[in-house]
């Protein structure tokens, strides 16, 4: 049990979630580190809750055990959970999959004492890992934490890897309990100091990777495709160069000799500035396949971004569709990638707005291994200033069916890549600076164990287990208050900032707040074209950019007619006027105003929620949330004003309820 | 004479601006330091040309001699000037006047040596200060030099003064060549580091001090009104209280036992976070003389900054007016202000915008010392990657006449209070960046010298100073291609960027580049309010926000109504339909696309001019002004299409000619 101070906030592992347990006669059996993890783990709970530890063949209440003869059954990280008699047996038949299971009876809390048919449970993808955006060396615009909205970094302090990496080990506990197992330590845009964490500083990721081992975390490193060149000495990094080869294989060995059980590489080449292969014209497969070759003898994966476009684009050319361009990419190199290259797709095809469509490479490309890339910080979604639970963002996601109804999942779709996220976290006593941002760290995990998990149900566990409300003195009112301030927040957020699927309207650079031209004359390809007759872009197959042909039917038909797309798309594929009526049976005009109206008062009415949650919860935590909140509705109001102001102006219609627009 | 080194460009003092006296025998008389300077002038002169210094009776060229009798005629600065029979006679009371008189035989250069009648020039106006926003400790934000286009500080690196300060005495020389005689060494946003130069630090501008003294430079010190506090210890920095008055006087005694000669404290208060009266419930009178009573007893001056407005205005308030903020708070002060304190205003009422009216400050405060503040460094008006010559604006500034044709002109107005200018030189070999923005900087020292000079003529004398054409190949060329670049680059530059006086419309923060909406919804104050009818501030007293009648007549009624507003200053004033016509009888629209069309044209004429100069200058000089030409074009280019793009997109209205509009 890694111990880290009171002053750090337990999130979903307070002492008092381990009660339950704790407060019984629980016995470990079998071997392996993670089962020692687990052993720590029930010696620790029993000691606050007064249970004990059976060590010998005295009775018990829970039993926690490695079998590994059920290997078939639970793979490496499942379990079969039993609960008879109020007696608990889980068994695995390894380490990772007891200690999954251990953590399985602490989330179910009391309720693991109830008697249920047996379970077996193992995680829908193989890999749930987190990218963290953290500097080595604080950058001088991206800071410590590249996005990060919740202080420095955990790993890195002061140009080097901290000291004490206490609340890493915390922080690794944290993950294992929500499903996560794997982890890169560094900012995809690898910079120069970074670029040494491959060779001459890998001791550093080494003792990372010590820390969170012990919960079955295996550590990651994000690389520069010129690494060769800008940390070899090398003239080149051209994938098909012999020298180059040999040195990639070279700094693979280096790292394993250093982190045997060594996850593998995650690269964002030639993108935003990054190197890569197209400057000595290889593929992207080309690129990948080195890194993989490299890592292949010692069962590494690399992890290849699929966020490729043309970020100098110039705003004149209206040709040119940053949507497309994963696709354009990627698509054509169906088939040649290695088996452990995994290419790794952001979600929607430009970048984490708070509504795009399912990327359209998401199941294009059949013969490769696609992991879907998640955006846990908040980077477009409040910056955990803002209360924005994701969960059902995301759920949407990873049920959306590429090739319609009777199609995979994208959950499904992503069984052999994986689903990965850009944490949250940062050294901030609450680790992710708003507090109820934990809960998108949190679904994070747990979605990606099971794709289809129900947010709703998610929400529940996580209030279930952070607040306790059970040891309050008013457990429904906690409840219902944390229920209304999160369930919703999503679609709170959306309302009140940019409409109808059009994306971006933020501030440039920092991306906080409104400016509804701020990237509309910009060359990072995400315009509106707002005019006064109308707003959108025309990404139809017929007269736009043929981004809507990316897709497999039914899709490609529904989103090329702003007659059967979806309202909450409709400026994303279409250029409409002011008064275009959409399905809800309001004009755009109007649904404009509607939305900015309620989303702030949406956000005042869970402000108000919030405050009357003061005396059910510690204090320093309730304040801190109230102090987000009051950013919140200033924030929040900011946008409706600005943007009802923008599309007055613009319309010249006034808003049908004559309320104020500036 | 200073020696910086041949990789340093000597600006308008070459070698070759000194062969006319070089060559020639020339006399110094008199005694003094400043004399003692001219002397050596006059032997690196001579020592260059083959002319000689004669100690003797013997024949002589030029007598240059201080007559301390002449006192009446030439008051400190002042000098005659006789020329007979190719013999030249500088007479001046002064040591100062001696070194002004012999810089303008400099610049007369063989013109000297023709005959001519006496003249007697002083200059109009006591006090020609520069200021730099130099920052001693590197701002995070700001960098080394606030808004700085030319590399870091001449005065300060690394976190102290400069231990080689001889670039700061070749630029006293550079300043006093052209008339300036005054120099504030610090940014007016004084940060935490910068208050200590007030105390424990003194001796670091002292050492500044002793290099600008051989020029006659006096040097000033911005100050932090809250330095009581924050580097005196004080609970309170109340200008009425006994214990902050009597710290003041220790300050200022402090200050000027080491440097005998300081000329005084600058300081902007109450403005933009700098800290002020306010906080006391005290006036900015009381302000500025608690500041002034502790420099009297030594000689020295306040200049206390007008630049008070709220910076973090409303967007959604249309009666708050950042224009009127000087005046409102200023005005009413008239009369309360110290014999030793100066009133420093912005030339225009809101902030070195490309085009602006002259402050109604100047002229509405009759028993106030007031200096006009001009910003040399180009930060909205190119960032010394654009050519704009900005002495045709000055100049205009400096001959308005706030009460009409028979009142004063802004020149004569601040005789009392000085010119002063923030200064565009850091440590670029260049001194300013590109290299033709030391223009602005020689023009705005002869301008303060002599407010009503032609600005035509000041491009001559700059030409012919630094260029030497007479010593090219072909001087005629480079005369008229320097002509044709630099004399009308400012109405270029305003072409190209906001029209018709409406300002601003450069993106946040860094102010470089077009972004229409870039503060329209900010804090700031500075609004266009386009809509899809028409665009502009009404400032008129009748419908507006009374800024207009700030004015004395005739200027008040004239800029009462869009009937008699100058085109120019239309959009300023008045909120108008896009297709109102303009006194010129194009449309507010048409003239919009019209300019944006003809200022690109424009600066590619130049381009295409300066190209053809490249054999008759250093190489290095013309490649620097090569490359910021390629840039002028590009961001031109990206202003046209922009702002054109906006109103087009706004208005509706197809341009007249069919140009193409994105």
């Amino acid at each position: 049990m890694p111990v880290v101070g009171s002053e750090v906030d337990p999130a979903w592992l307070p002492d008092e979630a381990l009660h339950a347990l704790g407060s019984r006669r629980v016995r470990v059996e079998g071997e392996g580190d993670l089962v020692d993890t687990v052993r720590g783990e029930v010696v620790h709970a029993c000691g606050l809750y007064g249970g004990s530890v059976v060590e010998d063949d005295g009775p018990y209440d829970v039993l926690l055990r490695r079998q590994p003869q059920s290997g078939e059954a639970h793979g490496p990280e499942g379990f079969t959970l039993e609960r008879a008699g109020g007696r608990v047996t889980v068994t695995a038949a390894a380490p990772a999959g007891l200690l999954h299971g251990y953590f399985h009876v602490v989330r179910l809390g009391r309720a693991a004492f109830t008697d249920a048919p047996p379970e077996t449970h193992r995680p829908a993808l193989a890999l749930r890992m987190l990218n963290h955006w953290d500097n080595v060396a604080v950058h001088p615009v991206m800071g410590q934490v590249e996005r990060g909205y919740a202080g420095g970094s955990l790993f890195w302090q002061d140009g080097r890897a901290r000291g004490d990496l206490a609340r890493v080990r915390a922080y690794a506990r944290l993950l294992a309990s929500c499903g996560v197992n794997a982890l890169s330590v560094n900012n995809v845009n690898v910079h120069e100091t970074e670029a040494h964490l491959l060779t001459d500083r890998v001791t550093e990721v080494a003792a990372i990777a010590d820390a969170l081992r012990p919960y079955g975390i295996r550590t990651h490193l994000a690389v520069s495709f010129a690494a060769p060149v800008v940390v070899g000495g090398l003239d080149t990094a051209d994938p098909l160069d012999d020298g180059v080869r040999a040195w990639w294989r070279e700094a693979a060995a280096h790292v394993y000799a250093h982190i045997p059980d060594f996850g593998g590489f995650l690269v964002k080449a030639d993108s935003e500035g990054q190197p890569g292969p197209f400057a000595y014209g290889r593929t992207h497969a080309d690129g990948a396949n080195l890194l993989a070759d490299a890592l292949a003898p010692h069962g590494g994966t690399v992890h290849w971004r699929a966020f490729v476009y043309d970020h100098r684009q110039d705003w004149r050319d209206r040709t040119t569709d940053r949507a497309r361009a994963a696709h354009d990419h990627f698509a054509p190199l169906d088939g040649r990638f290695r088996d452990n290259a995994v290419l790794q797709v952001k979600h929607g095809p430009i970048d984490f707005q708070v509504r795009e469509p399912v990327s359209p490479v998401i199941g294009a490309l059949p013969r490769t291994r696609v992991a879907v890339e998640l955006q846990v910080t908040q980077e477009y979604t409040g910056q955990q200033r803002h209360v924005c639970a994701l969960a059902p963002m995301w759920a949407d996601v990873l049920r959306f069916r590429p090739e319609g109804e009777h199609g995979p999942t994208v959950g499904e779709l992503t069984a052999s890549g994986g689903l990965v996220a850009v944490s949250n976290v940062g050294d901030d006593p609450f680790w992710t600076g708003h507090p109820l941002a934990q809960f998108n760290l949190y679904a994070f995990g747990r979605l990606a164990w099971q794709p289809d998990a129900d947010p709703d149900r998610l929400l529940t566990e996580w209030t279930e287990s952070t607040f306790t409300p059970w040891a309050t003195a008013d457990p429904d009112r906690l409840r219902a208050g944390l229920r209304a301030v999160l369930r919703d927040s999503w679609t709170t957020y959306e309302k009140y900032t940019a409409p109808l699927g059009v994306g971006f309207m933020v501030q440039p650079g920092h991306h906080y707040g409104p400016s509804v031209d701020g990237y509309e004359y910009s060359p990072w390809g995400t315009y509106h074209f707002a005019d006064r007759d109308g707003i959108g872009v025309d990404r139809s197959a017929a007269t736009g950019t043929g981004y809507a042909a990316q897709y497999a039917k039914p899709w490609s038909q529904t989103y090329e007619s702003p007659d059967t797309c979806p309202d909450e798309l409709l400026l994303f594929f279409h250029h409409v006027p002011y008064d275009h009526v959409l399905h809800s049976g309001t004009t755009v005009i109007q649904h404009i105003y509607d939305t900015h109206f309620e989303g702030v008062e949406e956000a005042e009415a869970a402000q108000e929620v919030w405050d009357g949650l003061a005396d059910l919860m510690p204090p320093a935590r309730h304040a801190r949330v109230a102090e987000r909140y009051a950013e919140q509705v200033r924030s929040a109001r900011e946008w409706r004003d600005q943007i009802n102001s923008y599309f007055l102006r613009a319309s010249g219609v006034p808003d049908a309820h004559g309320r104020r627009v500036f």
